[in-house]
């Protein structure tokens, strides 16, 4: 009998009068209990706003980045006693797989965008600078800030780990301490997880905390700096979702819920092709991993009509290799489901449906369990259904039976499967198995209003697809209506759900000091020396040179057409040049422009400049005809270190003409020394 | 006697038994009646679900861009009756140019928006592609596509004509039909700007319709595809947000409402400063325009301890100029309030603050009302309150007296104003006039979590700067917590509160297909011909050439040095090249690659293509040493129409050596004639 601890401002803390039993999956026993009759939800909270919050938004994205890293790694390096736990839950372990390894995954993944995607700073710039007024003087940007309160994550049962990091590496790299909540019935898994996070000493003090129970009134004491991220049924979403402090503060409130995910076998996919093939593979996948019990699960099967025998005979012979038994024994393809509880709730959805589909393969009183008694734990074949009149039905639109459960229902043309996807009323994906670019498009068109996830996979990326049942932590994942309406992950806008937008307006020195970004018309810093010339951490920004001026002959336009092959007319042919819209006469290259700008701000010597390693947002702005003069003016613009022996620095590059007018501007890339 | 009517299903409909009064505000008669018994709610779901729906997404973003333009023009051609009515609300032409020439010009910047950052067509691509495969076979891209329901806009009486277009022009801009209604009090200038818009015959059938008076059951009728925008109190918005129906079906609720805006005096400024001065009249303007019936509006002024009593002085002198009175007469700087019911409401909140701050300036019970009945009209002076002890003081952070009210109150340094700015748990808008960007930026990182806005102004900014109460339609409006936690414009942000994101899984060609922009592996399209010589609406989205190969020579390099004056050591100097760490040795220069490049695909005759007007995205990927041989291939990847003359085609080039690894890519943007 394991006792489940929480972990409280600081503290282990032991179940108590308030514990609730835990049951073995396989065995049906009670193997543990978690729970306090008191939550001491006050003092995690204070704990949480007063050290981990501060504490966590002092370091910058990079630092919370390389902190998840070294996470993900060291929970890498632990994870074994988490495969040893998690059988008891009824997964196998290629189950653990998706959990555990699944989790760890996306906590990289998160490290990597944040180091790539976000700045070495504690200020997110959304979007680019809005132009508010005519000399610009006035400038917007919209910034984003970590919320001051407290992250509230309320954790489903099927993907202890994951369903954790999943949630916990966004928060994080927002820069918000998180308390985790995790699904009672398996929460010896998380309660593990969270000891080696904790043990590895990484995290600084009051940026984690866990409930292994119920959460007690901690929701009423919630603000509008506080968000909820709950996983779980629509019952309860609804429950907390309608709590009046909620409502009246405001607080943010993501859910991820319910959803008669669909999967459609395009018109084109005929017996014998790859495509059917695969369909058949992605559902039989889908419907028995983790015993069906994932939010992302196939619940509907549509095939064109003609070809819904062949699919129901495919699907049956496939499903009936599935060896159901003890989760710890290789050979075994499907563990048990989270609880006897659980299994009673799958088989009472399984008559819902059943009124109105016949079920043609499973039967849950009799099917073969391997290494464990079936009668004591939690097993059940996968069931399939039939659904003769998908249109007249009802309850096999919106009735999730969360176990290894999936209904066969037939449509007539495109139009009539979107209607029926559609009819779910707001799903986290749907997937549609089709060689034809046409099918996936009208689906995106028809369908995208209703779908969090929309999955598409035919021979060309079957070999590299990541399946239907999978939510990547690039994509958003989520849905509308039924699905609940929120969003996680999808990169870096799921940092966001952690973070407040603030639309900033003032002048080009205001937001350069608020950005960390030389906003054009902000003051220019004369350095010491030619910017070339000083290393990574010496360059400042806004530093700023202004080179002599070039004349661009008509010589040098014909010579570089002729070294170059580049002989456009416009360059080459006055009169040809005169007939287009944007030209005088005859004009300079565009290449040209950018070669001498370089050859006028380029300092030739070795020296902390490494590499020019690219450029971004060239826009040439005036034409440049024969004997116009050219400069540049170079500005160090932002500075991002890559590692300890360079950084990238973003220069931002005017040139302009005799009069003084710009005739191009972009931003140059490069790398440069540190130290 | 008004009889303002609704517009339902394709019919005006006349106030009936179920009417409300509206009372003229400069005279409190009665001066119009609005409202039904039986709102037709169903069949104003209906008619928009099944024929503005349709008719809207059947259009590309440009199109109902260039819609919006059309109405915006139309509009501001019509706007006389606007100004004529909007008298009656008790506002000046002053403030007609906010609500009326505001809401235009918000139009106007949806429109032009909609040309610039949307594409011509039904799927918006929201941010990159994501590599999800190592291959490249399955990749990712989220888009935005139009909800398939009704947006149901639920607006304030304050800006009757802004207000509503604030909220149409991003709802149209999505896709998504609306239903408007405007707070009762003012509905009769709504009424009128939206016989304008149907009158112009510019909207099709079903996109817009109006409930003037209450809404009925309409919410109850909403699904998981609608949306409900709100303006006005937190009370309403509490009542809103919990109804049953909503929560149950995750219907998106956008809210704007209650916020206890604040404006700082930054530490540097002196009286005698520019800013001091700009402080004054910043928080004078904003306590006066509509009478202090913004949202937006200061409710509290925190200035340096020590200079509280001259900031006290300098209002209350510039306050003492406000002329009260009849809003047509071009003299009044202040007309009357919207009601006497909302004059009524002020005092009893005035009465709250005065328990916590002492009158200063203005007293309800003596002033003077030019050309007006100051008994029967909603008039009220400015009023001016201080607070000696803001910390003590609870009610001034949480009570908005919603007419010319706000508190002076004083800060010992620049983190005690941050927290009592923050004491509004979450606002719409703080601003700060210094002109050190130190404070600026301190303000962003410690306040900008609970401000949907934060607005600097100084001497720089001030002759170009918008008003620390304008709302722009660039920028987010909005704020958490108090505030309502809604988002409104912030330009495409805006948008997509109307559009549902989905993430997108597929291969290269499914993705080329849905997102209309060409996805790197996807099938290369053979053209009839080069694609210079083809028109814009000839070329076809993945059309692509490949390049006979050209090698670089190291006299080449030699020669672009001296050519050009770029002597970059990495190309001129074997042995320094190699020591750093992205080298081999000598490379050719970056620009001589793109310059070759062009030289390689540029057909030179004259014909459709008319400038390269820029590039995105640049990468140089491995370096290039002398003697290898380059080719390139060249893919149209996006078209955008500019005109009836040209457009914009973005071309995706890839460079590769002579063992077919990228050496760069880059997308190139030319304008090509159509036709």
């Amino acid at each position: 009998m394991l006792d489940i601890q929480s972990f409280a401002a600081g503290r282990w803390l032991a179940p108590d009068d308030g514990a609730r039993p835990i049951e073995d999956a396989v065995t049906g026993q009670v193997m543990a209990r978690a729970g306090q009759a008191q939550v001491e939800a006050e003092a995690m909270l204070d704990h949480a706003r007063r050290v981990g919050g501060p504490a966590l938004r002092a370091l910058t994205f990079h630092d919370r980045a390389r902190m998840l890293k070294a996470l993900a790694l060291h929970l890498g390096e632990h994870k074994q006693p988490l495969y040893d736990l998690s059988f008891h839950t009824g997964a196998t372990q290629k189950d653990h797989l998706i959990d555990i390894d699944g989790g760890i995954g996306t906590m990289f993944v998160f490290a990597s965008k944040g180091r790539r995607e976000m700045p070495d700073a504690q200020v997110y710039l959304d979007g680019g600078l809005e132009r508010l007024s005519r000399d610009g003087t006035f400038l917007g940007q919209h910034v984003c800030t970590p919320l001051r309160g407290v992250a509230v994550h309320i954790n489903a049962f099927n993907f202890p780990v994951w369903g954790m990091l999943e949630k916990l590496a966004p928060t994080l790299l927002a820069g918000v301490p998180a308390i985790v909540k995790p699904a009672t019935a398996t929460c010896y898994v998380a309660e593990r997880a969270v000891r080696i996070i904790l043990d590895s000493g990484i995290l600084p003090d009051g940026a984690l905390q866990l409930v292994s129970g119920g959460l007690g009134d901690m929701l009423d004491r919630l603000g509008p700096q506080d968000v909820v991220s709950f996983t779980g049924s629509a019952y309860t979403a609804l429950k907390l979702r309608s709590a009046p402090n909620l409502l009246r503060n405001a607080t943010r409130f993501v859910a991820e819920q319910d959803s008669l995910n669909a999967s459609i076998l395009g018109p084109d996919a005929e017996p014998g092709t790859p495509e059917f093939d695969l369909f058949v593979k992605e559902v039989q996948r889908e419907m028995t991993a983790k015993a069906g019990q994932k939010c992302t699960a196939i619940r509907r099967i549509l095939a064109p009509a003609g070809r819904v025998d062949a699919v129901i005979d495919a699907l049956r012979g496939r499903l009936a290799k599935t060896v159901i038994g003890d989760p710890r024994d290789p050979a075994i393809r499907m563990g048990a489901l989270v609880s006897n509880a659980q299994r009673r709730d799958v088989l009472d959805k399984v008559a819902v449906i059943g009124a109105e589909a016949e079920r043609v393969a499973g039967d849950p009183d009799a099917f073969e369990v391997h290494g464990a008694d079936a009668k004591a734990g939690a097993f059940l074949p996968p069931m399939l259904f039939h659904c003769a009149d998908p249109d007249a039905a009802a309850r096999i639109h919106d009735t999730e039976a969360f176990g290894p459960v999936a209904t066969v229902m037939g449509y007539r043309d495109l139009d009539h499967a979107i209607a029926l996807v559609n009819r779910g009323e707001g799903s986290l994906v749907a997937s549609v198995i089709t060689h034809d670019p046409q099918v996936a498009r009208d689906v995106v068109m028809g369908a995208g209003a209703y779908h969090g996830r929309l999955y598409f996979n035919d021979r060309s990326s079957m070999g590299e697809a990541t399946g239907h049942g999978s939510p990547l932590p690039h994509m958003v994942h989520g849905g509308p209506g039924r699905a609940g309406g929120g969003e996680e992950m999808g990169g870096i806008r799921g940092v966001m759900h952690y973070m407040q937008r603030t639309a900033v307006q003032g002048s080009p020195d205001m937001l350069t000091a608020i950005g960390g970004r030389w906003v054009p018309g902000a003051r220019e810093i004369q350095g010491p020396a030619h910017p070339f010339t000083r290393t990574f951490d010496a360059l400042q920004i806004g530093e700023t040179i202004h080179t002599e001026p070039r004349t661009v002959t008509s010589e040098d336009i014909e010579h570089f057409a002729e070294f170059t092959g580049d002989r456009f007319y416009a360059h080459m042919d006055d009169e040809a040049a005169a007939r287009n819209p944007f030209f005088p006469g005859r004009v300079a290259h565009g290449y040209l422009l950018l070669s001498f700008a370089a050859g006028l701000f380029v300092e030739p010597a070795e020296g902390p400049v490494l590499a020019n390693t690219g450029l971004d947002g060239l826009a040439f702005l005036k034409p440049v005809e024969p004997g116009s003069a050219i400069r540049v003016r170079l500005t160090v613009k932002h500075k991002t270190p890559r590692n300890d022996e360079y950084g990238e620095v973003r220069w931002h590059v005017t040139v302009t003409d005799q009069e003084d007018e710009a005739v191009a501007e972009y931003e140059l890339l490069t790398m440069v020394a540190r130290g």
